[in-house]
């Protein structure tokens, strides 16, 4: 019975502490061993809680191809930190065994001075072909396309194809492979071979007469939605990426476009909930980590200052009713929390595509039967909590009739705000709750004091 | 040139309309001529937009196959519903022209009755298997298995399987085939064949003298941390799952326990913006968005009015200052933003699994000194704003001293909130959010207005 299961390990020691020892001795083939002996995800759980200095040695400890591959597994804002850390005398190997779309990845995100130092230690035929993959942006199918594909020229025989494939096993068995392409001497796309029909073929075949032909083809140039429409409409696995002359450059894998809209689905939950400038882990340094987060924090506070400007405004009011204070955090608060919901389901439709920016009135017909019906209910709790504590029903109108009301705005405006924002081509998810907050803030707090001003001499009754 | 490009719609009606009308005109081949002609994705946007009257007819009128290839690409919860809504003797072809999982993961979602009318009406071997994958837990590797897999008789030769691949190729083109699987006469697995090997062995030669012995393979009932563990560990497409006494019942794939993985983060980033009970979408009936909405704003309102209540306990003061008012809503908020970005850097440091329960105060370590810092800066910013606008230096220390402390809470709050509720096997992004707003209000109104009721000789000075 092969059941995987966790190990369990049974010594007392934390697995960073033994790695920090390990690192101590200087003793590579005990840290290898220990290493191994480790999931992914523990190593890497481990290692994240190691100093940038300890990571290094350990790096520069390890083979080349182990330490890419340990690496590979670490968020992509730590893979950065830790290769800008090294010597690019040891980060070279290790970056020349990553697979080539991560180099780019990587390489695109160094310090220009520290790729070029990494780049210039590498084969000169290497360090051209990533850097021409480095100048496409990272969400386009440039970006996005590994060169690490098989392909044959027409000429050849099915024997052929099999032959290269046995001579080169070790090497492709890192390859991803599901199809082999087939092209001209001049290395244009003719067509495609499945490894399935190669299984069934006999071996003297022309590979020219056994292949699919006019395969569907994606420009280097396509962007990211183009992608996403591309494997939507067609159930490949991968499919071949051209230049604008014709020549086949790359493959794009359809788990490489996955990726990449996960990757944004969760940057979009990271901006809403106010980390910006990407990940955040808690091994980042402590600077770094303060200064992200206050660079949000500080535009939220001046909103924040001039919403509540309102209250001044009507501090006459506000004097005469002084029970009116209570309510104005509760319904600048359940405002937020009915707009964030709104906002939520309209980021979620945008980016699976069932929303387009254009559809703003639809959103708005949908949104605002809503936030009427959700606002009805919610004003008369509140109008309820507030006759039951006072025993005033005029009290109870002001405040259930403004968290009524701002709730009709916030539905609307939440369910809107994310439309246009993306119209604007500005992140949604980054602006959204900012603009939300300050403008339902400011519109409750009038609701209430404005609603109170009119009715002050029946509100202390 | 095969560039892949969206395709440009001319005519200025919408795909939904035009599909409207093509229903009405209850013409089979026009309809599916007009849908293929679309990406999945148009036509599933086109078809969100219909009601569930138009959805049902659409469905009824195409092929079996060609409704299920439709609905597949459709929201899960959009799924349910359209199967929902038809008759079972329309439904159940559909539902038979799906993948193993997804018959599971839809029938298992449908009502009883719903999915017992389904089941009955088809032949009661394939009920049968349904019923027993329907009984693992969705997220399990007997939920996530697929039984389309190829599986051959330890005594066959590389021919009977080539031959086996040629005779079938129709039906095994729709699956995702990387291996086949050697058994014995009882379906116990005894290796795994690669089919880069079957290309290039000697034809007559017995499979189980090519096969890879002694597989990895996964127990059916292999959770999900289990599953990520495991693909974690090995770099394979897929692995084969056995039932307790060892022999093969399925495959599972890495595609489905990535696919799993992303849904929960989907998920995740709803739960924490208030949306409950699965996806919403502007198509779902009205009374149901409403209604979950409203459970989830029902328990913020409660929540936030004993939060409140603070306040009315503090009146005495709040009328002898009647400037605090206007800082109350301001801390409030800020301090949910700053717990908030901690919440969602806990959700997602555990989700990665790069944060365990346990690890409580390594967190309350790294939160409590960013607390400090950013506590720091944003109370000087509002200490700064309240002296600028009043003149009264007591005020600002009042202020500032409030949201400088309450930040440091919200910060440590939240970041440990999410490891607590995960601890206690409760889901950190639908609880966190409340628990932090509702505690972090409390804390900061206490704040404020006692350190004014302190300083309140000098407050108004």
């Amino acid at each position: 019975m092969n059941k995987e299961k966790p190990e369990k390990i049974v010594i007392n020691e934390e697995p960073w502490e033994r790695l920090v020892n390990l690192i101590e001795t200087a003793d590579p083939d005990a840290l290898s061993g220990y290493l191994n002996s480790l999931s992914s995800l523990d190593a890497v759980r481990a290692i994240s809680r190691l100093d940038q200095e300890e990571q290094s040695k350990m790096l520069v400890m390890l083979e080349p191809g182990e330490a890419a591959h340990l690496i590979s597994e670490m968020p992509e804002s730590d893979i950065r930190e830790i290769i800008e850390d090294l010597n690019p005398l040891h980060a070279t190997p290790i970056v020349q065994e990553m697979r080539s779309d991560h180099q780019a990845d990587l390489l695109g995100q160094l310090e220009k001075k520290e790729a070029d130092a990494i780049l210039d230690s590498m084969k000169p035929d290497k360090a051209e072909e990533l850097r021409s993959l480095m100048a496409y942006p990272e969400d386009s199918a440039g970006g996005l396309m590994i060169t690490e594909y098989l392909a044959y020229d027409q000429r050849l025989t099915v024997n052929d194809v099999l032959e290269d494939m046995r001579r080169h096993a070790e090497t492709y068995s890192d390859y991803d492979v599901q199809y082999a392409y087939v092209i001209t001497a001049e290395g244009q796309l003719r067509g495609v071979l499945r490894l399935r029909d190669l299984l069934i073929s006999p071996r003297n075949k022309l590979i020219v007469n056994l292949m699919l032909k006019n395969p569907l083809s994606l420009n280097v140039s396509s962007t990211i939605q183009e992608l996403q429409h591309f494997f939507n409409l067609h159930s490949f696995f991968g499919a071949p990426v051209l230049d604008d002359t014709g020549r086949l450059i790359g493959v794009i894998r359809r788990a490489s476009v996955k990726e990449q809209t996960q990757k944004s689905s969760n940057k979009a939950f990271l901006k809403f909930s106010g980390i910006v400038g990407g990940e955040e882990f808690r091994n980042m340094p402590f600077s770094l980590r303060s200064a992200r987060r206050l660079s949000w924090l500080s535009i939220n506070i001046v909103l924040n200052i001039v919403a509540a400007s309102v209250i001044a405004i009507y501090q006459d009011t506000l004097e005469k009713a002084i029970v009116l204070a209570v309510f104005l955090p509760i319904i600048s608060d359940m405002s937020g929390c009915s707009g964030n919901q709104a906002v939520a389901v309209s980021i979620r439709e945008l980016s699976l595509g069932l929303l387009r920016p254009r559809e703003l009135f639809h959103v708005l017909g949908k949104e605002s039967l809503l936030g009427l019906v959700n606002g009805l209910v919610l004003g008369g709790l509140l109008a309820a909590a507030a006759v039951l504590w006072k025993g005033n029903p005029y009290l109870g109108l002001v405040v259930g009739g403004a968290l009524a009301a701002n709730t009709f705005v916030a539905v609307c405006l939440g369910g809107s705000v994310p439309l246009l924002l993306k119209g604007m081509k500005t992140d949604p998810a980054l602006a959204s709750g900012p603009i939300l907050t300050t403008v339902t803030d400011m519109c409750g707090f009038f609701f209430v004091l404005s609603f109170a001003t009119y009715l002050l001499p029946v509100l202390n009754g």
